[in-house]
């Protein structure tokens, strides 16, 4: 953690923010995209995936993207999202520290994400462990629906635990409890923090969370209150839920650092470098960013209790 | 409360809702929105404000208003904004069952509100108190910048409990906590709580929370955990805050509605109705809504976990 820190926010724009974006950036546009996120210095950045590119188009140059930002890699710590182990092996020729992947706590939603079962997911997400452990890579485990599921509603607590248990058992370096609903509610938030920690440590546990019904600073300021140090946010908040259409994204960076700062607690970010690179999100990537300083911004505004 | 109702919902949205309103409603207008409110059912319907229309315009026709949905006044829990003994003689010449007051912790704030210290405001509102109840109306004293002032920052704890315990001295039939800003902080809100809890009942206390930087959701939960039961809420979130240009306003009633059904609690509000009424927000006057659900609606999604 840098110096003064009391958080480690992992920037996800150019991985989930991006993944819903409906138009393609090209390439040279996004090492712009990535060298602006670099200016605020987030602990760690998510920079692409290697999802096959039938599924995402907006990640089909990730070889090339990655040749085009290369000198300034070293710059963060990187990660990159592998559905398996062949994305993996496409993650291993490049300088990147950590490799993320992917698994849900709902059997539909496993299945519908990555055309599998949760027990498949299980083992292929062992090789990915060994294989990525092998060449030095850490890995963080995304475990998703946690929080609800958009075809299986809530999923049981005895299902969750279990999953759980099994995820913790390949150890991996982290595993990122994850609301891509945005449907957390305070006592959920508990539950699953409760469930998660009995099998991995609270140390090595981050909180990915989306703000699609505005619960998402409130998930983050609970996992905080109980130890978790390290959550995800994206650009603008950019990044929709493909299951609540028109929502917001992924919870905006901007608006995590501005809960945190009200608190006296240290990001590491670069607050003026940050809010910069809000302003010109519209105007040099034609990206809306949906965020309240971002609204406050637009009218003139300066958040309260921020330095 | 309403039978298998877990809160109460009280609609702000034809005072505080209004008050930021740049367009001032003809009264026919107001009138239809009054009735929409009715059509969701919340537990109490603030109408309008009796402060001199030379602050603030929009409430200018108080009188002609109350006239004009006097047929339907009886079907809901009526609640009107004094700001001192004058208001409030205007207030009783309606048959309007609960009175609303202001008072900050904060001197500037309170100051620069309704232009007297916090000691004269007392001594107001300790004659408001007793002309209502001789009248059979009901006090609400809404007590501002507990999590933040725009003029002098956080206030003191030590001038947040002195003045806390002044209000409950009045002894008022309801206490609003309130977050006019929303800068609540989770910490901030259980310190508030606490220090509020010690001087009045948690059961006659209400909590009114803006959404400027995404933590009203937050402060709603956290509340209702240590016992609040009553919120205010606006429809579609309208309401700025007039100190944080362009932020977000009130709470919006649907983004409160959705976050107490997701958690299985009811809120008495008809939803289906509202939904509808959130909707037509735009079309039928001209004001857009500011809310979660409004943004999944307009795309034609459909919220998670609400029957």
């Amino acid at each position: 953690m840098v110096k003064g820190a009391s958080v480690e926010l992992i920037d996800v724009t150019l991985r989930d923010g991006l993944q819903m974006e409906a138009r393609v950036l090209p390439t040279e546009e996004k090492a712009r995209l990535f060298e602006k996120i670099l200016s605020y210095s987030p602990a760690r950045v998510e920079v692409t995936s290697f999802v096959h590119p039938k599924w995402i188009p907006q990640f089909a140059d990730a070889e090339a993207f990655l040749v085009a930002i290369a000198p300034s890699l070293s710059k963060t710590t990187s990660m990159a999202f592998v559905p398996n182990v062949r994305g993996l092996e496409r993650l291993l020729k490049f300088n990147i520290s950590w490799a993320s992947c992917f698994i849900a706590v709902s059997e539909t939603f496993n299945q519908k994400n990555v055309n599998q079962s949760i027990d498949d997911t299980l083992k292929e997400l062992e090789r990915v462990v060994e294989t990525a452990k092998a060449a030095g890579v850490k890995v963080r485990i995304y475990v998703s629906t946690l929080f609800g599921c958009p075809y299986e509603g809530d999923v049981p607590p005895a299902q969750i635990a279990k999953v759980l248990e099994k995820v913790a058992g390949l150890h991996p370096d982290e595993i990122a409890l994850s609301d891509t609903l945005g449907t957390a509610t305070l006592p959920r938030v508990n539950a699953v923090l409760d469930a998660s920690f009995k099998f991995f440590p609270k140390e090595k546990t981050a909180l990915h969370v989306h703000n699609t019904y505005g619960k998402a600073l409130m998930a983050i300021e609970v996992a905080y209150l109980r130890g978790v140090k390290m959550f995800d946010a994206s650009l603008g908040g950019i990044g929709g839920c493909p299951y609540a259409k028109g929502a917001s994204g992924n919870v905006a960076l901007e608006d995590v650092v501005a809960s945190f700062e009200r608190s006296g607690l240290g990001t590491g970010v670069n607050f003026p470098a940050l809010e910069k690179a809000v302003t010109t999100l519209q105007t040099d990537f034609q990206i809306k960013p949906r965020s309240h300083l971002a609204e406050i911004y637009s009218c003139g505004g300066k958040p309260y209790g921020v330095s």
